[in-house]
This record gives C-alpha cells, structure tokens and sequence, in this order.
C-alpha cells in the first residue's frame, strides 16, 4: 500500500503473550506507542488500526489483511445494516465477481469510469517453463473484468428476469468484495479489494426510483447516527461527482478530526441508463414496453476507517458500543492469593451477568500483566468500558469503571451493575454522536468571498457554506486552486440566493465544500 | 456452464405474478414442469434448481447467480455452521483475494494441484482503442491469480504474526469467495467461482494439528447431520485422493438419490508443508525455534447442492426444516367474499402465532391464483410444511397440513397449534436424516471380488465395501476402469484382514469404492 509503515514494526513484532485469532500484545514498548495526532495524523490513523489489531498490511499491492478484530467490527456492521435492509423489503442474492469486457462498455459513463482501475483476468492457468517458472497459460476468449461494481452484470440478469411489471419492483441487495485499482491506497478508508454491500433495484416508475435512492440514503443516515455515532450530514453530488452512470447521487458526508471530508455512502438515482443499456423492458399495465427506473447503492469497509478517524484518540481506537466487538474488559486487581480467588470469582459472576444481557464481555485475568499494562492494551483495541474489580471496592459493594472515550472514572455498585453498564454504554454511544455533530458544526464556516473559503480550507479545514452558481467550471477552479470539491448540496438547507463565491453569477443556494478522503 | 439448459426456457420466462426479488411463477405450464428422475437424473437436478428459484446461469463461463431463495439457504447454512466455527474457538478474518504468482509455487505439491485451474489477473485497466474497442492496459509487474484456496496468503501472514509458543494456537476462519477454472461445470456441486469458509490454524505440536483437523471434521459431521439431514461417513482420503500439500486429508461423503458419492467438506492435516515453504516458525518452551504444524478445512455451496440431490424429488425441492428459508406456508381457502375476511383473520393469527415461535411463515394471499397452483409452486420450492385455512376446518377449529417431504395431509387442531408445528418440523428434519441413512445403509454392499465390486458401481451404483492393499496403481486402475474412487477409508470400521479386491495381496481393511460428483 502507498502508505507503507516504517519496516521497524510492520514485519515481526515482538513475542507476546497468547491470545487465540493472532492478536499479539505486549507491554507498553516504544513500538506499540501511537503517534499524537498533532505530530503526525496520518500516521497516528495507521498506528490506531495497526496497534488496535484492525488490520494489517498484506503483500499485495493496495490490498489489506482485515484482522480478526477488525473483522468483528466489520460483522458487527454486516449484521445491523443487513437487518435494515431487509426490513426495508430486500432480498440478498450473489452475482459472479467475473464481468465480461464487453459488459463494462455498454454504459458509456459507466465505463469511462471504471475502466482504468480494472483488474482484468486474461489467463485460466499457469504452467511451468522449462526454466522453472510458472507462466501464464490458457488464455481467455474474453478477458475477465474483476467486478468494481455489479451494475452490469446484475442488470443483464434483471433483462431476463423482469418481464411485465408485476416483476417490479425488484429490489436486490448483495455482499460482496469488489476491486478498484486505486493509485493511492489507505488502510480501510481506499483500498485495491475491499468488502461491500451493492443494492440494485429495478422500478416502473421513475417517481418510485428516486424514492427508493432517497430512502436508502436515509437508511444509511440513520444507520450512520445510530450505530456509527456519525452525524453524517445528507445530500446530493454535482454532475463532476456523480457515479459513473447515474442521474442523481445522493451521499452521506461526514467529518474527520482533521476536518476534512469523508463520504461515507452514496445512493444512485440511475434513470434508465442501464434499462436502457441492457435491455430491461417491462410490459406495463396497459400492455406497452418500457424501460425500467433503476437505482443502487452502496456503503463498505471505508465505514470502519470513517469511525476510527471519528472517534479515536491519542490512545488508540475509541468504539462506539453498538459496533464494539468487546463492549467491557474486566480487570481483576490483587496481590495476595487470598485475594485472588475472591476477586476472580466477583469477576466470573459479573461476567455472567453481563452476559446473561447480551453484552460482549472480556476477562483479562493474565498472571503476567500487570492492571496497567492491562489498561493501555484495551484502550488501544477502543473497548467502551473497563471495569476494575479489586479487594476494596468489593468491601463496598462496588467496581470502579473507567470509559473509554472520556477518560471518566467512577465506582458503579454491584447492585443493578448489568442496568448501570447498560445505560452507561447507551450514554457512550449518545456521547459519541453527540461530540461529533458539535466537532461538525463548530468547524462548518459560511463564506461570502472566495479569500474566506481558501482561508478555511488551506488553513485548519472545515466544513465551507458558499454560494455557487452551478457552472462546473467554477467547481473545477476551485477544485484546482484549493483541493476542495464541493461534497454535496446539502437537502435541509433553504434557499438563499446571492452571487457565487467564484464568479459572483446569480446562485440559488449553498453547497459545502470541503477537502475530503 | 457445460450443462447449459435447453434455450426454451432459459432466457425469458413467462409473466408472472409480482414477487419482490426477482422471483417468478405461474401455474402448471408445461415449461415449470421438472423433469423427472428416472427420466434425466441430471436435468431433473438442474429442474430442481432453476424452477425452485435457487439459482440460474451467468454469463460468465462456469459461473452461477445465486438467486434470493438460494442465497437465503446459504445464509442459514453460514450462519449455523458460523456458529459451530466461533464455539470452538475460531475467529473470522480477511485476506486478500489476490495470490502474487511466486507465492502459490512456493509448496511443490500445492502449485501441482492448482496451478491449471487459477484465473490470472495480468493487467490493471482496459482503454478505448482506435476502433473503439477495449484493450487491457497497465500490465502488472507480477501475475496475480485469484484465491483457488488461500493457504498461501494466509500462511505468508502467519509468518509475520507467530513467534513464540505463546501465539498458538492461531485459530483462523474466512468465509469467501474462490475461483478454480474446472472444465465441466455444474450448478452448484462445481462451480468456476463459489463461496465458501476456509480455516486456518498453527499449532504448537502435530498431535494437536492433527486433533484439531479431526475436531473439524467432526464439526463438520455433526452439522451435515443436524443441519442438513445428510448421513454422511467420515474417513481419510488416499494419498491420490488428499489436498493438495496435505500430509493427511479427512473428509465426509454423503449419498445421492443416484447412489453416487458426494464430497461435502474436508479437514486438512498439513503437517509442517506449509509452515516449512512459508517459514512459520516459533520458539517453543525450551527457547527452541520449531516449525508450526497446521491444518485447513473448508465447505462450500456445494452442500446447497449435496441437500438437493440427497432430498428433492419428482415434484421439486425438499429442503430440511433447520436451512428453509420458509418453514411454513400458509394458505387461505375461500370461495365467497363473506368466507373470505373471516379466513383471511385466521390466517393473520395463525401467522402471528408461528412467528412468534421463530418461525418464517408465508401468507399466499394472492387472489388471482387458485389453491392447487399454489401448492404446486411452494412444493416446487421445497417449503417443509403446507397449512391450508378453510372455513370448513376453522368450523371444526383445525387447519389443514401437507408435509413437503412425505405427502402426508392432516388435519392439526387449532389449539397448540405453534407447538404442534414447531414438533411437526423437528420430526420432518428428523425423518428426513433418517431416510438419508437408510437409502445409503441399503445401496452399501460389501464386495469380495472384482467382478461384484464393478456390478455395483457400473450397474445401480452404490458405496463397495472392499478391501484394498494400499497400493496407488491398484487404486489407479479400479479408477480407470470403472469410474470408481476410493471416497475414503471409513473411520468406524474395524480391522478385516484378506485379499486386496484387485491384486489379491494382504489388505488390512476395507475402504469405500463409489463414483462420484
């Protein structure tokens, strides 16, 4: 990957004591040190995912190991997102990742878009040279295309399957990994492979297409505040960021710590440019063809780089609890063996507890560690709640919590613990979104000149509230001059007419620039 | 796909009620007829596939869409069987789909195996040529090829994640994608791309590998039993028969309604092959630098296809109770308007009732198709339990029941109903494994001679208990000239010494001889 760690910690780390799925660990040593945000962001982002175990850089180019814990998160994501869209009356179906090359060029957008970051598959075997070597063999008649998306290859099934428009609407959902040959890869935020869910779906109406773009959008905003602690702000892209292929993109955006720009979803309004394209025609109700109305939409593993960039800290990862793979560590403290069984036997019964309300528990009840070296590990992985569990605060009828995402420290009585962790994780979980729609809005800036827009986004970053007139050839200037793009026009936001922040033409409103992931 | 169905009714078929995913139905024309066993065993197969919604061919050579009905037995497969691999103390991770070619050569017998079935990605985009066409472009500094199996990339990782004895054992699932380029395809059982779960684990000494890939297979067993109802054998392959890098490769076989065997999963012994090539070593307790000893393990959506060929028959699917994405339906009955609301209300309740009880109940309140093309589309779908709602059985407080797998109709009363469903669908699971074992237990014959052995498999077919000398070119030419493989050497036989089936020399046991999928 273009962000390639330094060789010192990335190859072998030190032994460490065991923990089953690869996790290693060790005491607080100079290499598992995160770097400050200040000192360097870019790094401090790597150190969290790399020092929390998240993922891990792979061999091949761009392409990322996604650790077990990592993964836990990722399953977390799968499992409440995929509720949501079924509740919302779609199907999970999967489609072959292998795209004909002549798939991709019916859609004359859609290929311009996609062509260049193609992984293209033109051999079915390898064999070996007389020297030794293995050399590709069995060329293709038709080279392959690994999917970077399945608009083409699931609409020419929808040709077969749709007929009259009792098929309709056909709202198909898939998880899936899909391939981009990106220049510049980031560990979860940009990567060659990542991991997906793609809907699709096929409408007779243009109406209920546009509506089913706009309520998957907003099945992602919720999703986004409610599990991710996002205060994702909704609306739509310009023509210049549009996908490749669609009429309207509406996008969900958040806001990094470093005030930049993260899309973090995006939902297609897709006409009739693939009916049209692949040849889905419905009868309708009055017995003529017609093309059908389609959409997609899409969110992926970027999510899990949109909340570690959110939420972390200089400590590590900061989880919100709802996608937390452990939501509370128990430490047991104690120096004498009188002590020990006392206290791992509290630990044992509030374990249960917890876990009798389906909460993810973790004992860390390791001989060899002490409680500190115990705490900073657990930081670093961004579990919400460590509970110590020692001598004295049994005498009282008490642990001692300490949240994560705070620092806050306070006893919790061992009557009622399982409903006081519970509200205490909910609280968390509210904190996190609340913290970050105030870190949003103290740093999204109206402008009324151009000199202000560059001084926020060339200097500390933000959020800009401009005016533009609507030309693209403003937006292209403004992209050159300052690396901002102009990340959507915001759906709450009322009119205000004025002249555009470039060439001060008539404008209907504000949009919001920024510089983005 | 080699076995590409007739054009008829391949590519449009008729127009049909309005079902959301795609799915597609009418009454008892003569295209939704599935062909019946005795006719075309292997149309009858694909029948079973195409008419019960399950699947349909791609585009794409080889490759199948899984469509929703399908994807949703998968989904309860994976989420069981995930269930199963996390109990035992597995973690799920994710590696890249992408093998750097030199990697795949570094275990000499492992490159042997699949180096002719590997897509290759060679290029990293296509562009416009000067006719217009698309040409691939960007050629790759090295060959990749697409995960057949991923013990290569997954092994480079362990690499860098153990170094002391501390860190094992590794215990390491993914559920994925793979690609092998097989010549003859079908859906299903041989697919060019399907999905499965790989694990992967290190271990300290091979007493433990070894236990852990019997652990799995065990696992393996259990869910093939309780899951879906298949009676397989478990047993050690052959050396001819083993993975490809394996010292040892355990495997369960079931038996199809053709009386051919079916490989369901298999659980890899890899000894120190891979952990030697990909140099996996840790410092045992002695301060000693050993090698890790290893195993993998997989099932894929074969066993979708092991379920259909072991269960369906003449009038579609049978799909065990514990995978059916629907476990009842429930159909109204009624001729005039005043029956209708009073049905209609029961039927609601009754639904109510079930879902409470977990149940996936379906209401086929469709107006515009009679009762008996009803039941004739659900019994094609292998739903396990039919409840029909009448005014006469609500008279006599009943509904009326069709078991999917028997044919039995009853009447069930009304009161108790949940439970009396809830024990209906354990005795149809229960009744189906039994009947599985049965079939397979009839059609194995122990064999003393050659002769008897090839009257079996070349005549009805069936498993041949035989004895075998151990000697690959006996194996060799049984395989030749009958078609049939040692599927394994079963794990619950006892010793019974005597002449070899082929050669006549001293065999110590018997193995099972069968043709297989």
């Amino acid at each position: 990957m273009s962000d390639t760690p330094p060789k010192s910690n990335a190859s072998k780390p030190q032994t460490q004591p065991n923990r089953k799925g690869g996790s290693k660990k060790k005491g607080a040593d100079a290499s598992m040190r995160i770097t400050p945000r200040d000192e360097d962001y870019a790094r401090w982002y790597t150190d969290c995912i790399q020092k929390g175990e998240l993922a891990d850089y792979s061999p091949v180019r761009g392409c990322m190991v996604i650790r077990p814990h990592g993964f836990a998160v990722w399953e977390r994501i799968r499992e409440i997102l995929d509720r949501h869209i079924k509740d919302t009356g779609h199907v999970n179906a999967y489609f072959p990742m292998f795209i004909p090359k002549s798939f991709l060029a019916k859609e004359a957008k859609h290929v311009e878009g996609f062509a260049m970051e193609c992984a293209v598959v033109t051999h079915s075997g390898l064999e070996k040279t007389p020297e030794g070597d293995l050399a590709v063999c069995g060329k293709l008649e038709e080279e392959l295309v690994v999917r970077p998306t399945s608009e083409t290859i699931i609409n020419h099934m929808f040709a077969k399957w749709v007929e009259s428009y009792r098929d309709l609407p056909l709202l198909i959902n898939q998880w899936a990994n899909v391939v981009r040959w990106e220049m510049r890869t980031r560990l979860f935020l940009r990567t060659a492979e990542f991991l997906w869910q793609e809907g699709h779906t096929a409408h007779a109406t243009p109406a209920e297409a546009d509506e089913e773009a706009r309520k998957m959008l907003e099945v992602y905003r919720r999703f986004a505040h409610e599990t991710l602690a996002l205060s994702v702000i909704t609306g739509e892209k310009t023509e210049a960021e549009r996908f490749a292929g669609a009429d309207h993109t509406y996008t969900i955006e958040g806001m990094m710590q470093d005030r930049r720009a993260l899309q973090a979803g995006t939902s297609h309004d897709l006409g009739q440019n693939f009916s049209r394209a692949f040849d889905i025609r419905f009868q309708n109700a009055e017995g003529e063809l017609e093309y059908a109305w389609q959409t997609s939409w899409g969110v992926s593993t970027r999510l899990v780089g949109a909340v570690i960039m959110a939420h972390s800290d200089d400590k590590g990862l900061v989880l919100p609890p709802r996608i937390a793979p452990i939501h509370v560590v128990l430490i047991p403290i104690y120096r004498k063996d009188a002590e020990k069984e006392r206290v791992l036997e509290a630990v044992t019964t509030i374990a249960q507890q917890l876990r009798d309300r389906d909460l993810s528990v973790e004992v860390d009840d390791r001989d060899h560690l002490k409680p500190g070296a115990k705490y900073y590990e657990w930081e670093k992985k961004g579990v919400p709640l460590r509970l110590e569990v020692g001598p004295r605060d049994l005498d009282k009828d008490q642990v001692f919590s300490a949240r994560r995402d705070t620092g806050e420290k306070a006893p919790i009585p061992l009557a009622g613990l399982e409903t006081s962790v519970t509200s205490l994780l909910d609280q968390i979980q509210a904190d996190l979104l609340e913290k970050n729609r105030v870190f949003r809005e103290t740093h999204t800036y109206p402008a009324e000149t151009y000199a202000d827009l560059r001084s926020v986004v060339e200097g500390e970053g933000g959020f800009v509230l401009a005016r533009w007139c609507g030309n693209p050839d403003c937006e292209t200037r403004i992209k050159e001059e300052t690396k901002a793009t102009i990340r959507c026009l915001p759906e709450d936001l009322p009119d205000d007419p004025g002249p555009c922040i470039l060439c001060q033409s008539e404008s209907v409103q504000r949009v919001i620039f920024s510089r983005a992931y």
